[in-house]
């Protein structure tokens, strides 16, 4: 019986459409960052107070991930961000296909910056590339201090690591060592960018935003 | 060129180890529980507390699926329960032949509870029945209380949800509204067994442990 490579082959079909939105986006010069992390560590919020705060300085387009629900693109809709929703209906990755489709629904040529927000998965999102120029892993403090040890191919190919919900450090109620992660996921990725961050107080946030302004300038 | 239907075939596959799971588990008549949940929920926390807790009660046994490490198995073989290490290599989920393979290493007939810790990732395990006698979904509160709404499969499919993490909630630093999570995973799978606990301070365990007495005596 001939034996059949499938991770390669969808790989290959999902490089094709992925290697069209790294053009597209080269030539509008548009920043695309790929926001991926386990279901709950606060993307969404990381997103709408991004959005919100920047708003005077770069102009955010979001297209949203989901599995089911349109849950997470109302709270984007909300910030007045125009936001393009994917529903996967069970699968547990965006592809490139999506992507390509869901640039062209978004008025690309007056934004400075797209987010993807992925699927809430630690796992998959990490092997399908979209064309996005850099990946941000999110990890929420309670989800633990392993998880870079754990899940390392995430850590490994992310431009930045945002370490959400650091406002649940100072109840005591979270044992997390963050020098931990930093020590682990540098030790898969040397030159990650790690911003200790909450969405929710907007502790930490400023270090983010001027990353963010930084890349959009360099497109 | 002809397509070929991959999604069916590697399940089908997977049904087929699956289906011996079952009867060998069947034979043996021992319980087979697979934990689902994203990662850093506390499954491997809720493991050692209740094989600790219940160590007069019930004989367990753990097969441990980890993508990378083997921090978790380390955990569980501090309670000296048997523990058998799966490390997918990057595979997102755990396979029915793995289980059968690693079933051959548990001392089986010692044991009246086998659990199942499968990879952190809420999504692809609800895909692959491994011939278990049930799935066990674990929600941290940290993560939300929209996720039985978005990640509607592995809500629909489990026998028992366990809320944890509800320690958090006495802080008043987690929003998560408990009803609201009730209400949506008894809109998917009405029988669901809901036990909201904290694997850290103990609240709530012994709803759970009852659970698990009764389902074993019923094997």
């Amino acid at each position: 019986m001939k034996k059949i490579n499938v991770g390669k082959k969808i790989l290959s079909e999902n490089e094709k459409y992925a290697f069209e939105n790294i053009l597209f986006l080269a030539e509008q010069k548009k920043l695309c960052l790929n926001m991926i992390s386990s279901p709950g560590s606060g993307k969404t919020t990381i997103l709408t107070r991004t959005i919100s705060e920047l708003k005077n300085k770069i102009k955010i387009g979001v297209i949203e991930g989901d599995i089911q629900t349109d849950i997470d693109a109302e709270r984007i809709r909300a910030t007045e961000a125009p936001v393009v929703q994917i529903n996967t209906n069970g699968a547990c990755h965006l592809s490139a296909a999506q992507i390509s489709a869901a640039l062209k629904k978004l008025p690309v040529e007056d934004l400075n910056l797209i987010f993807i927000e992925n699927v809430g998965n630690l796992v998959c999102p990490s092997a399908f590339e979209l064309g996005e120029n850099g990946k941000i892993v999110v990890l929420s403090v309670a989800e633990g201090d392993d998880k870079p040890a754990k899940y390392p191919a995430i850590f490994a190919k992310s431009k930045v690591l945002l370490v959400n919900k650091i406002d649940l450090l100072s109840g005591g109620q979270v044992d997390f060592d963050i020098e931990r992660v930093k020590v682990d996921a540098r030790r898969l990725n040397k030159g990650i960018e790690i911003f200790p961050i909450s969405a929710k107080t907007g502790e930490g946030m400023a270090d983010w935003y001027d990353w963010l302004i930084k890349s959009v300038e360099k497109k």
